[in-house]
């Protein structure tokens, strides 16, 4: 049974507290540390049987009982206190993105591979069972070659202007997920990047400096290409799909919904939308995840999504947005070289 | 927070054993008692971190902190277990069928009315999104007058000839489920029923004195007619259709798969097959109906299936077998009349 | 080239006269002959290259060159039509049903014994590229050993209550096609028949004597059980499914619509409705039997829908009626016997 | 009842001649004309009750009763046969596409308006159930302003080597069709095309200086931004989707199959394959397009594709081509320019 430790008490917190307490068997969270630490909080850290709750991080670090820290907190925080767990002898879950600074991700390898200690990175699309079947049927051979990569992902609606003005822009934070899927359904590396972007959401996104809307197409070194559908609002829900077409057949996932009821009547065949955002969409994939990252620390086996992982979405998201800067063709090479990679 | 023992360490012992663990913030599992307890069950429920494991079933029962048991025993066990545990003060939620034998089911009811104590039915599928969505429907007043009901229902695989000599019938023990979809889609109850029954999976279950596949049609008290058709077996796994028919519209379910990919290949269009059993399509269920259960002993409120909604299922499927047996419609207050019901 | 004479142009003799102009190869309508012949009639049938318009049929059969009669006038005409025009010389393609007199239609099978021309009844639904993908599987081998036959067939609206009174009853009028397609679909032949009807669409069929909702259990000798419900109306339209269920395999068919669009909003998912009712919904279908019906002439091959197959569906029709009366399950023999078969 | 005369009686004068003849009401084909002409090709065409074959197609244009011309000649021919067609005074047809060179395009749409002469281009996928349901609902308001439209067009097999020497490439042949779709589903115009151009289906097809595999992004001044995928085989047949995402909702359309029949069984759930290829999928758009031409024709009413909806998409084709060929966007009105258009 391993102890850990959560830093971060806000959104993305709440989920793996609850999803460890509920669906973790090798694990319990022993401590949670938020800088604003409030009674709701505490009430609802109790009820999941957590120990310990505290404004001060440090109290985790220095627990010698606790062998694993999630980071939870604000992205800026990632990769500090990746490095910090990291040397204070922790395994270490981070949210994503690293960073949006491709040296301080560049640190963060440094420390993982100075240390010696369990890195694994929160793309947690990775372990959702729609995706997770198209890797499945790639991985089984049922696809052939590939040649042809499609990935549709639209929110439901856009997050707030504060927070687009600190989001890194829709291709570090939005498509970021995207770029991980590409390369996590097709085994294959991005070389080159061309984006489209447009604001067709919100004009205040656009003054803010962001784009709502995004047609990306990414060549792969495998030989296929890779086309991605950005938008941040979609009025009927959080739209996720996914194709790997290649000369064997073509594996397609579609999303899903609350149930699969479908009512006929005078307006239509209706069924239902969606799963209304990436929290309800997404609750079993967040459970897998830190599953997965346990059982890496338990067996001492890697973690399904490294360091690097962490590192080439960020590559390619940066290629994204100086191609639609620049209005050209990007490759990947060109953003490795600016970072000594 | 709400202590409960469990009776039965078999399946559903174990199923309702994990998913309280998992899913039910506001109880967890004290004791679980089984005659065969042994090794392998201690250490599962040590992992689940159930405090206690017994072969005797009385600890339980004389243990004050306990304020509720499952009863998951075998289903001759089910009524007496039910009587003993209402008389020793305990809330009770039992495992369909409450008892093959009227009489019995009878007694149980007594006792919970002279016992005060919640009393529910594990009729699992009440509790399952796709079945609820339906309901919902129907209350909601989206299908109008009800019109025409249709449920499939068709097992993978078919239980052992030995299980079929003690299940009580197909009607009692399988068709019990969609008797209870009946009432609980529609709201109304049954009043006639026709059954025609044929043996086209296994001729050992014909010698066995049973049936294997069934058609079952049901005339309800609200004016609308029900039709179920059953299998023991479909090569394509658990088919768990229903559809409610009205002057407003029709609502229908499809089956769950692990995931919603398609193949598309020189083969076909190819989707996954149903989830394979029940342990695997109605897991979020079981859990749903003990969480019910237990939020019925907290706010102390009436429970969602009731002694009585365990007993007309039962009456029905004497009524349908009955029905095969004088090939012949047979109205249920017939069998009320014979149990002086 | 096959000349062909049509009597009665109501709505099924105007579908008729389109689709062989527009789809029959090697059949021309010469003649079209209607005791209600009017201009509109007579300006439709010139449009579509029709030599010939009459009030007086007689002028069809004692046309030498015309080789083929479609007989779509009224009901209670199909028999005695259809033996004046095979004793005249012509091959004799038959709306359906041939009457609602048993005797009557023995006296059609007769005349076509002793004729030697072709016959052929019009049920269309066996030439519909859904209900054939089903027969198709079935005789591939695709289903294995039938156990379940599944027919849903409902209309949009009900007919008036003038036809209502002449139609035979929802049996002989409706269900008709149903009972055709368990015989189609199953290459088996109805053994049994229970029946159960209500009156849940309009009080003042019940009135007329009819029902407008039934169910409609069958049993077969080849060992499986069909199921029809059927409903006079549906508010999203003509629903057309089936399924047929064996040891290897179910195949199942849904409706069609005018185009697969789907519209994802903030109301949900929503696809089209069925197409309106049998014209829209079975126009090919319409086109391809009397295809099939010319082509038995040319290449003297059997009809595809004989005059037996124009009886089965009766006798089973007069079995379902009768067990609505007696409320119990009625024999085929029983009817058989009725009539000397 | 207009006269027509069809030019080319390969596979695509096969199925005008076929479809006028069943589906065209307002117009019968008197002559067809092929330099090729052969028994077998007069046999079919008396059949259809073509009055004249010939393989000079003057006796076309000499005919003073053809009012209207279908030319269904290779591309090559289309531009001088559309020109010559027009001074002969007839309404012209023109497969697509008029030319590969833009001038031969203008000078074309010089002639149709010094003329004053019908003239449409055949995109017959306009004229398909499944798109127009698309176009319908973008024009009843139902998607809101349009954001992301998508297009997947994947050929079940390659076209002959030889066939891809002559034909334009790609983007001219094949995609030209998607590029109409943008221009038809949107209402719109492009301004500038992204192509990303790779050979994954056949080396031969690369050695031929062409591309078999292409993802291309079209900025529309709309505001809305359109990606097509292409790709010159997939294994699962003729695969034709499309959707318009905007505001307001998103419309979607998927392919079709024979029938709507689903097999489950222990292999998965497996539906038909799309229709095999155009010939089969778009039979009735086909008759479609020409009736309306007709109509056009009838009425005096613009063609529902004028000549200068077959020269858009030649210009965007241009466009995708050079892009591919610089690596970078081009304008179109970069293409414009070099026509001085």
């Amino acid at each position: 049974m391993i102890k850990v430790g959560i830093i971060g008490a806000g959104r993305i917190g709440h989920v793996h507290g609850e999803s460890i307490s509920k669906f973790v068997k090798n694990a319990t969270v022993k401590t949670i540390a938020d800088p604003f630490m409030n009674e709701k909080t505490e009430a609802w850290a109790k009820s999941l049987g957590i120990e310990k709750t505290t404004k001060d991080y440090h109290e985790i670090f220095n627990d010698p009982e606790i062998e694993a820290v999630l980071i939870c907190a604000s992205t800026d925080q990632h990769s500090p206190l990746s490095i910090e767990a990291l040397r204070a002898g922790k395994h270490v879950f981070c949210e994503k993105p690293i960073d949006h600074d491709v040296n301080k991700i560049k640190e963060v390898l440094d420390v993982v591979k100075e240390t010696g200690k369990k890195y694994q990175v929160g793309f947690n699309r990775r372990f959702d069972h729609n995706f997770k079947a198209i890797r499945d049927a790639v991985v089984a051979g049922k696809v052939g070659k590939q040649q042809i990569i499609k990935i549709t992902s639209r929110d439901p609606e856009p997050p707030s202007i504060d927070y687009v003005k600190i989001s890194g822009g829709i291709f570090l934070d939005m498509t970021i997920h995207d770029f991980d899927m590409v390369r996590y359904l097709s085994g294959a590396e991005v070389e080159e990047v061309y984006a489209e972007g447009s604001v067709t959401v919100d004009p205040e996104i656009g003054k803010a400096g962001d784009i709502d809307t995004a047609i990306i197409t990414l060549k792969l070194d495998n030989g296929a290409t890779a086309v991605i559908d950005n938008c941040r609002a979609a009025c009927y829900g959080y739209d996720q799909r996914a194709e790997v077409f290649g000369t064997k057949g073509c594996v397609a996932i579609s999303n899903d919904s609350d149930s699969n009821a479908v009512y006929s009547c005078k307006d239509g065949v209706i069924a239902e939308k969606p799963m209304f955002f990436f929290l309800e969409r997404y609750m079993m994939a967040y459970a897998n995840e830190v599953n997965q990252f346990v059982e890496a620390i338990v067996n001492d086996t890697p973690t399904p999504v490294n360091a690097n992982d962490g590192l080439q979405p960020v590559l390619i998201g940066l290629a994204a947005k100086k191609s639609v800067e620049e209005h050209r063709p990007v490759k990947i090479a060109e953003i490795r070289a600016q970072y000594g990679l």
